[in-house]
């Protein structure tokens, strides 16, 4: 039996996603759990796709296998009291054999926040502190060249071996917030990501935010499709896998 | 030489503000740090008031004395780069000798803050998580009657000796977030709070959210003037001392 689901998870308190001997990670510990309910029985859960240290996620999604049929709401809730309190299952349904959490998802939200105001320790785990003033327009503007069809070479981790890096942005914003003008988010729908690709395209925006380049410096970047054209890869701390879409 | 600062933390990092053996604590972090920079002579900071394991500050405050006279700024920039990074120091300046942290705050304003949605393990520090709808109205209605000079006695820790338990709360406010209708912010404004007060009324605020009491029964808990009458004390990781005035 196949069984789907969404799930959010604070990253600050693992060592990514994947599992990884003797470190705590979110794949380990959603692994661990299920073997409890599949009568001891080691169970894959296989994500949307991996997230990297202390990078958290709203709504992951994966698919895992089970021997025994379970009513899904019964399954979360299990899945549930067994997980550590940074882990929360928000849904769970049965679906098709041949349903798969990676090759069948249709597209992806990230988003990226960060803090222009003061140095918050509240939020240090949570929100970029970059805690100084960015000329947002700019960056909003550069956003914009990043929509469609590109090769994003220049925004993957060099050694990363792909078949392809050509992905597709369907849409870009910047989200403020009335209450707290200094906080900005960053929000990029895409149908695939490469690996570290939001936070290198963060790492350029904030450099264009700064003054350091220009929005359409962004373009000579993709087109350069070599990695040392970008800039700094931003702190894990401000993404958030917001959405995955099937 | 007097100093006086505000002070920003996250209180999920520490067992509580005040100094305590070998616990880390918001007094002893400071208390060590200002050592080092006071020629390792012991100095005490006297804060606003404590706040207890697992509540944050938004902007506490405190007076020390150090021997040397210093630039605030440079003694801020030293304070901040030898306190760990849940601590941070927003201002420093020099005051009278007669200035006392403590007993010359004017008013103090406290947060709770409640996530009436889906659990979100990524803020389980920091938000209460209620996870269930609440009547905020009549939450609201319920605050409006302890607006004023009340004896306080029944939302204080019982054992707890205090020459007087009266105090004013100036205003209170219900704060909603248009972006997220689940956050709830309920905020307390006042001369002067007693030790639980705010956690003890949010406990009490939370049963008639529920339906459980009436919003007028809080006349009847101040009136009892004990302890018993309330309820329980509400979580400490969603209480804020945002503001303390002077």
């Amino acid at each position: 039996m196949r069984y789907f689901m969404y799930f959010s998870y604070d990253g600050s308190k693992f060592s990514g996603y994947q599992k990884q001997p003797s470190k705590k990670t979110i794949q380990g510990e959603l692994e661990k759990a299920l073997k409890k309910i599949n009568s001891n029985k080691t169970v894959s859960v296989h994500a949307s796709g991996r997230t990297d240290a202390g990078v958290h996620a709203l709504n992951q999604a994966a698919h895992f296998d089970l021997d025994k049929e379970m009513v899904p709401s019964k399954l979360m809730c299990s899945l549930n009291s067994l997980l550590p309190e940074s882990i929360y299952i928000k849904s769970i349904e049965k679906v098709n054999d041949d349903f798969h959490a990676r090759f069948n998802v249709k597209a992806k939200e990230y988003i990226y926040k960060i803090n222009m105001g003061e140095y918050n320790p509240i939020e240090r785990d949570y929100v970029f502190q970059y805690n100084k003033r960015l000329d947002v327009v700019e960056m909003e503007r550069a956003m914009k060249y990043l929509e469609g069809e590109h090769d994003f070479k220049s925004f993957t981790k060099a050694e990363e071996e792909y078949d392809s890096t050509i992905r597709t942005i369907v849409q870009t914003k910047v989200i403020r917030d009335v209450r707290n003008v200094n906080l900005v988010v960053l929000s990029f729908l895409g149908t695939g990501f490469l690996r570290y690709m939001v936070r290198n395209i963060v790492g350029v925006l904030i450099e264009i935010g700064e003054g350091k380049r220009k929005s359409e410096d962004i373009i000579k970047i993709l087109n350069a499709q070599d990695r040392t054209a970008a800039g700094k890869t931003a702190n894990p701390e401000g993404l958030y896998l917001k959405e995955v879409l099937y």
